[in-house]
């Protein structure tokens, strides 16, 4: 090789690196949790109930309002860099303070630690550094508590036992969009329908929306009532709808009339004061941002237009966080959360909002009740970690926040019986589900279940970031409590769990609650298994759950006993009754005995009920998981299997995110089609006849007609069957 | 008596009810201790080094920003009431909400709970209520999670574990003047005497002061730079003084231009552009608004200088807070501030700035660290509180706060070695005082002390609010560890405390620090007392003690071995020595050996040193209590005595406070004058013959020439004595 062609190869190599430093995009940074706290609360504090304010009854907890950042570099040559700072702050090169609040810095060549400490009340200290390496970004160092002067001598020390945790970071790349501006984006959409009934205006945005009402052309002064409804008798019901705005209109207007807060509606009813007029109503539908990578279609056009349906009921309930319902709470609930997440790794796979919805759920130490005050909820959280390192492989999430994982189970040990189970105690909420008559008496086998389950997320948790004795004791304390749990409440005689035990003796009752989780936690043997199938999960004498909520896990237990034809009649009977109602998104309960407007009411309220709620949204996981049949068996999709049960239909296909791409999916009576650009995948169907394969890697015959292929990455694997 | 007298009575009396009716004030109230977290943030985040801001170290909390308020209300007749409040809120009367932010309540006759919620980050959430009988005030309870939605059978109830407190207030008696728009009171004062040095101004206030400069008449645009000095060296040093302000003049200046930072100083070196002119230069006088109630005066005008100067000091560090001094740090130190408490009892007697301060050093849950990260900081804050009941008998304190002493001294007993002893640990800073070359290594006998300390204040508190299993619990601990601390240190050859143990073994070293304070924590008997006496206070060969920090204590503890005569002259020389030298106001450290700008210098710095700490205010106290002799014996002086020591002063009358109004002191050689608005005191004095008694109790001769005489409350004493 010339000397001429080397320089030239050295030359792009030289170029290529700069490309690469190029890449160091600066980002707004803060401590780990706090702008996810911080956004929780502002979020929450957004639901209003017929116009008074109504934050949640948890506690709220705050930021750290002063942070230290810094970060060491080596430079090649000096550099200027740009600073943005929320808060009151100094900035100090190697430990020497520069004058007032500088926005430029200037760095020498050579070594040099760049450090700045902010102080900020009302929002999240943060700061944006923008300069050529000298950079803002995760690998910068943050502490809300530098002993930066202390040691055992007086004089300065490394050895302070200060904790600096990694900056968090999102998409804040924009010196001029800091976090504390953070808003959702909107776009202008108009009613389908505009009714004029007297003074009033009954608009329709022809579906279930969100967002802002717009007034276009709105002349006179005096009072705007905006009533709202999911249903045109929530609009027009002005002493029941469950919200409504009232604008005082003192000034001619001469733009456009936007509300303030945004409402959950599909119709408007617009009241004007007498003298006033509006030549138009539209809308500013907000969103979050976040793009559809899982997909699926089949041969049932009824299936197709739920899962539609299911998709919109999520897309609307992903907002700043997995929030339960737009009507209503709006707030961020971690039963309905943790079901939004096992969703998301199925249509969305963005984890950013996973991880947000988890540190706002968290919250602060110390820990004075359960997750929303409800002991189930607790539990929901730790079992949301564990999917969530099974789908993404995210082990930095785990190893950042465990310290936050461990106090809030210290708070659960903390309140153990004598028989290490827990039961409600004062403060505690013990929910499971809406349903009358509920016990809540006693030590719960549901919730004695999912305390097992959050335990070995601990072990399996603290196994993962190295912290061995931890690893131990609580596999060790899951293990006890399982043992005790089968021993307390599995009853011979009824081939099933009963629902609790109280003053130590198991009561008669029979509920779904802990059977259907005990399948897919794989917590029975097979005959166990066979008996809660018959016993409860087909038997109609016990009693039936009415909220999608529960459904979700009933149908997933259903499921992964191989009834997917069952479930799947259930599927277009129960989400199919709620399209044959008129849902334009998925509702919060759904009993099909009930008629017309009956099926608005709940909580005693005429309009109580939620028709947009994020739990009714589960086919879309239930097709994925369980039709598709495609899920991580490792961390990351490193290991996998696909085991797709038409479960009636004549074909299906669809697509599965994960963190390389999408894996996708055909599968006919005849067909299947599978292609993945991640890991190693297995796949495993049935056939009457020996199949055969192109691609793939190798097919394997399990016996009584159970076969299986190895599914290479990037390589398409067709197999025809029977 | 006559129908129509008893109707008149009848009248008066009900007239009278009325009068204690409209005594009900309303004020702001909040989440108690909230306040003063988010006003230490506030006021701890104003200090700048030459122009740079620098916050503390430590952790800072937050106020909870979520907050329930409510009151049961039984009202005769309906009212109106006006309502104000810090942040988004709403309002409920019996549970139901009313529309929007409402400014009136209606509330019907009968009884009524009024409750509201307040979300704010940004400030603590508070509320003013001023109606007839519904007005806001410490008697309403409030709670940061309130679990009103849950019970065990999904319908409300009372028994929600919810924990309410009272709600906190304090003088916030106006609508219009909110806790987050608290800010000192400020007056105009001029300079003694301002100097032209060319283009620069330097200005002197006479004396230490605090506040904003002014200027007048300022004319030009450009930079004025102004150097605060509490030296005119330090004033006029542009590179080395410590503050700084740089005003960026752009505009004409129509009004005087003020500077935004309150700062200290004795001097200010105004420095203008060129062609800016100024008039004049005056300052804003910036001071707590607090009173003296105690007094000293005597026969030597010496003594009598530094009382004043004393006290001079101490009301230019009383601000918001407690703080260290008003140059530099201008942050809440435990140490400094235990000091300021116990001045305060002999001076103000403010209860509500010893609160504060308590509180706002204390922080919220979880505890991360020692108080301002300072082991010994940690137990100077469990004595504080000791001292406060005993001061002031405000039992409510304790019992409010006790939840959070606990879980400090939780955090100090997870940190004790395997001989329950503390040894500064990772993030630990190890303090007792600046002196040269002090060992920190090991198990300090000084740590122990005060831990032990600590341990008997947690002891009598739990007793306090009948907490008796801890009451046992901690006293046994305190019991353990005096035992140890003596087993440990007490060396009989010295006959005196040694420093340190290192790896079990006692060190050679003996310092002043744990003898001293041995001596009035009563943990000697009379032998050692006389021991540590001769071999360690009054010896000359143990290292000097040069902070008036810890000559406070030096002084306590040859004043409490009646060695007042020593101390007097002590006091003069290094009192009167900082006088003599100039001092205004009383320093941070002072050593005689020094001479002119030395005396300016510390941390390294030419101008380094504060020249007015609170804890040079100490004569303060020693007068009060070792001279004048007064203290309580009991909480809130329910009993007291009075021992009165001239230690060679001819004369001396002063005043010492206590809730029921001040005990007033006379004494000469001859005489002793006492009278009493409070309790049952006790004199105590010595005389060669038989005194004559006025007034009093009843003389007891207890043999030896001491006599006792009981002070009876509103009775005055006049003793001829010996």
């Amino acid at each position: 090789m010339k000397t001429y062609n080397k320089l030239l190869l050295l030359f792009i190599f030289l170029l290529f690196c700069e490309g690469l430093q190029a890449q160091s995009k600066p980002s707004w940074i803060w401590y780990p949790g706090d702008f996810e706290v911080w956004l929780g609360n502002k979020m929450q504090s957004r639901r209003t109930e017929r116009g008074t304010f109504l934050p949640p009854f948890w506690k709220f907890d705050s930021h750290y309002v002063l942070i230290d950042f810094h970060k060491d570099f080596d430079l090649q040559e000096a550099e200027e860099a740009e600073l943005y700072v929320e808060g009151q702050y100094n900035v100090k090169i190697d430990g020497k303070a520069i004058f007032g609040y500088p926005n430029r810095l200037s760095i020498p060549a050579g070594k040099h630690k760049v450090s700045l400490k902010v102080f900020s009340q009302d929002k999240v200290p943060a700061i944006f550094v923008k300069g050529k390496k000298v950079v803002s970004d995760s690998t910068w160092l943050v502490t809300y508590e530098d002993k930066e002067w202390i040691d055992q001598s007086g004089k300065a020390s490394d050895q302070s036992g200060t904790t600096w945790l990694k900056a968090a970071q999102w998409n804040f790349d924009n010196a001029a969009t800091p976090p504390s501006a953070y808003a959702l984006p909107t776009v202008p959409q108009s009613p389908v329908k505009t009714e004029k009934l007297g003074k009033s205006l009954l608009v329709d945005f022809g579906r279930e929306t969100f967002g802002f009402i717009r007034l276009h052309g709105l002349k006179g002064r005096g009072e705007v009532a905006i009533y709202y409804g999911e249903s045109p008798e929530e609009a027009l019901s002005i002493d029941h709808g469950e919200t409504l705005d009232r604008l005082d209109v003192q000034f001619d207007q001469k733009k456009d009339t936007l509300t303030t807060l945004t409402k959950a509606f599909r119709y408007v009813n617009v009241q004007l004061a007498p003298g006033m007029t509006v030549d138009s109503v539209s809308m500013l539908y907000e969103y979050a941002p976040v793009k559809d990578r899982g997909s699926f279609h089949c041969s049932d056009e009824e299936i197709n237009k739920i899962y539609d349906v299911a998709k919109y009921t999520f897309h609307l309930n992903t907002r700043e966080f997995f929030i339960d319902g737009i009507k209503r709470d709006r707030w961020i609930w971690s039963g309905d959360a943790y079901q939004s997440f096992l969703m998301n790794y199925y249509l969305l796979y963005d984890s950013p909002t996973v991880t947000r919805t988890l540190l706002a759920l968290r919250g602060k130490d110390p820990v004075t009740s359960h997750t929303n005050t409800i002991m189930d909820y607790t539990f929901y959280w730790f079992m949301g970690i564990q999917d969530y390192y099974l789908y993404t492989g995210d082990r930095s999430f785990v190893e950042q926040f465990y310290p936050r994982m461990k106090t809030l189970m210290d708070y659960c040990l903390s309140r153990t019986n004598k028989n290490g189970m827990l039961e409600g105690l004062a403060g505690d909420w013990v929910f499971i589900d809406w349903a009358e008559g509920l016990s809540k008496q006693g030590e719960l086998s549901f919730e004695q279940l999912l305390f097992a389950r959050s335990l070995e997320t601990m072990a399996t948790s603290a196994a993962l970031i190295n912290h061995q004795e931890d690893a131990v004791t609580y596999g060790e304390m899951a293990k006890k409590l399982k043992s005790a749990i089968m021993a307390k409440y599995w009853n011979k005689e009824k081939q099933a769990l009963v629902h609790s035990s109280i003053d130590g003796k198991q009561t008669d009752n029979v509920t779904r609650y802990s059977n259907m989780f005990g399948i897919f936690f794989g917590y029975f043997n097979a005959d166990q298994q066979q008996g809660v199938k018959k016993n409860v999960l087909l038997n109609d004498k016990v009693q039936k759950i009415t909220t999608p909520y529960m459904r979700f896990y009933e149908l997933e237990a259903l499921c992964a006993l191989g009834e997917q034809s069952y479930v799947l009649k259930e599927m277009k009977a129960y989400w199919g009754g709620m399209l044959k109602e008129g849902a334009t998104s998925f509702w919060e309960e759904y009993d099909p005995s009930k008629k017309g407007a009956e099926h608005l009411s709940m909580y005693g309220r005429p309009f109580g009920k939620s028709l947009c709620h994020a739990w009714g949204a589960s086919p879309l996981y239930l097709l994925g998981k369980y039709y598709l049949g495609i899920k991580p068996l490792s961390p990351a999709y490193e290991t996998w299997e696909v085991v797709p049960e038409l479960g009636g239909l004549k074909w299906m296909e669809g697509k599965v995110p994960t963190p390389a791409g999408e894996i996708e999916l055909y599968c006919s009576t005849k067909e299947i089609r599978v292609k993945s650009p991640v890991g190693k995948g297995t796949l495993r169907f049935k056939s009457k006849s020996l199949p055969k394969v192109k691609g793939g890697g190798g097919l394997l015959n399990k016996g009584n007609g159970n076969y299986e292929i190895t599914i290479i990455k990037g390589k398409d694997c067709v197999v025809k069957y029977n």
